[in-house]
């Protein structure tokens, strides 16, 4: 569920007059910004940057991105957006960023939902003239490549049905695959990477049952080997993307200093699909709130951003 | 190309009334048949099934399957089918077919374009409640599933767009891969199956400049590897489709008996899109038209039904 607030009433045109308002003169009206993007969906957003350029004659986001700067800016911009526009742009990011970001692009593949992906695929070729899966597989190789790019390139069936009989046997390969210590065996990334959730979820279930623990667990042999922790937040991705996503915000969030860039990240791409169940699992697994956190770690109006798009205050 | 040829005047009421009567009394009405549904596009086609389904409660497809038998039954299915869900079918066939088939998955990934080999797999999901790479990962293994899966997968950029500086580094890497016999490195199926068609060319216009053979002369040191052979399709089917298809339409033709399966697919599958130039291509390779070769190797309906399709007579 998403956690942003939008007001019964809705006029792009009035919108847009309100933004242009908000850039002019000396110093720019931030909260008015605030008031208004963070309480628009997505559909509403696109609708207020086509009537900013018809009646401007600019891109709204240039405009934003000439106005504000530092975190607040990353935050207004991404939220802004459509969604496969955003995740598009956050994928090349990551791309040109390198190893450090494989989480970014795995995230992307594995918690989109199939057309949704399919959407960033196609934002992904009208932006960067190349297509996704081309850069993840130019920019990566080995074990990484070999697990990321099926991944980022499966468009899975999301029917609810499940073949029990192939459960059964797919969690056998995995188990014997993990128990040869073969991480990287073909057939274990086949199934991650082509089955249904639902299917999935089944074969997982079955393993836990059957062999005695969750398949993370057995895939924690070596703490700290990057493809190792690739492979298990792909599982958690795939399986329980609310506690992915709470685990994230808690590293970004925990210890001295904050990582605004996952916090931005995290908030932008799920307030309008599941952050209601991230909160509430943050909640679970911190005893305090997710506004609490961002209140304590983070000022402002990057501060007031975050709130408003996860739910705090009215529209 | 196309060569099927569509009267200027269309009513689907209509058409749906005769294909009715064509069912109706002892024995089937052929000729109607063909004069209807070789004569109608896909969109056509699609409006018929629809306006049969209302008017009759029956499915056109269902009445077809019951009138008509063999070759002709076969042709006459699989062209009333919309081009996706034609292709959805084909694959599964082939994948149920086992071996025998990898051509048809190959094919369908290589020639088709991005946006339909995306509706190719929509429509997989919808007939058959599994993904398309699921089921080809699933029945392939080795070499072959390493070249076939990211093919399928593929959502290729389509833009004119080279980079000629990548296309030499790339065409370098493919020239040591084949150098080192290593047919089955993983870059060079990287390049294959992400690039852009439009890149490819210019990556293997490059090779042939550079190192003397097209690549395919390179890739044929064994004429029976299955791999090989696959490889070099696939190489064919990015950069010359028509080539591809006239050779598909020789082998199915030449000799004794006729090769039916691959002459119906093929057929059905390219008169709405490039006939016309794969009949210009089969004339000048084989010296006589392929009115003329089908006309000599078929008979009755069913070669009535392919030389509409590939444009004789009058719509």
């Amino acid at each position: 569920m998403a956690t942003i607030k939008v007001p019964a009433q809705f006029s792009a045109a009035e919108d847009a007059e309100r933004l242009q308002k908000a850039f002019q003169g000396w110093g720019t009206d931030e909260a008015s910004i605030i008031s208004i993007l963070a309480h628009r969906n997505a559909v509403q957003r696109k609708l207020i940057q086509e009537i900013y350029k018809e009646t401007y004659g600019e891109d709204l986001l240039k405009a934003l991105d000439k106005e504000l700067s530092s975190d607040f800016e990353r935050v207004v911009l991404l939220w802004t957006l459509t969604p496969s526009e955003r995740d598009a742009y956050l994928a090349n990011e990551a791309i040109k960023l390198l190893t450090a970001n494989n989480w970014v692009l795995l995230e992307i593949a594995c918690t989109r939902s199939s057309l949704d992906l399919f959407a960033v695929k196609q934002a992904y070729h009208a932006r960067y003239k190349k297509s996704l899966e081309e850069d993840v597989a130019y920019h990566t190789s080995g074990d990484i490549r070999k697990l990321l790019v099926p991944l980022v390139c499966s468009f899975r069936y999301e029917g609810d049905e499940v073949n029990m009989t192939l459960a059964k046997k797919e969690a056998k390969i995995m188990r014997e695959a993990i128990s040869d210590k073969k991480h990287n065996d073909e057939e274990l990334i086949r199934i991650l990477s082509t089955r249904s959730k639902a299917q999935l979820n089944a074969t997982l279930n079955h393993y836990n049952n059957e062999f005695g623990n969750p398949i993370n667990k057995d895939l924690k042999t070596d703490p700290n080997n990057e493809y190792l922790k690739l492979l298990r937040a792909a599982i958690k991705c795939l399986t329980s993307p609310e506690k992915y996503f709470e685990k994230v915000l808690r590293l970004a969030i925990k210890g001295m200093g904050t990582d605004e860039w996952a916090l931005t990240r995290v908030i932008t791409t799920r307030a309008e699909v599941d952050m209601e169940r991230i909160k509430e699992e943050y909640h679970r697994r911190n005893s305090v709130t997710l506004e609490k956190a961002i209140t304590g770690d983070t000022s402002g109006d990057y501060e007031k951003m975050l709130l408003a798009l996860i739910g705090h205050g009215d529209a």
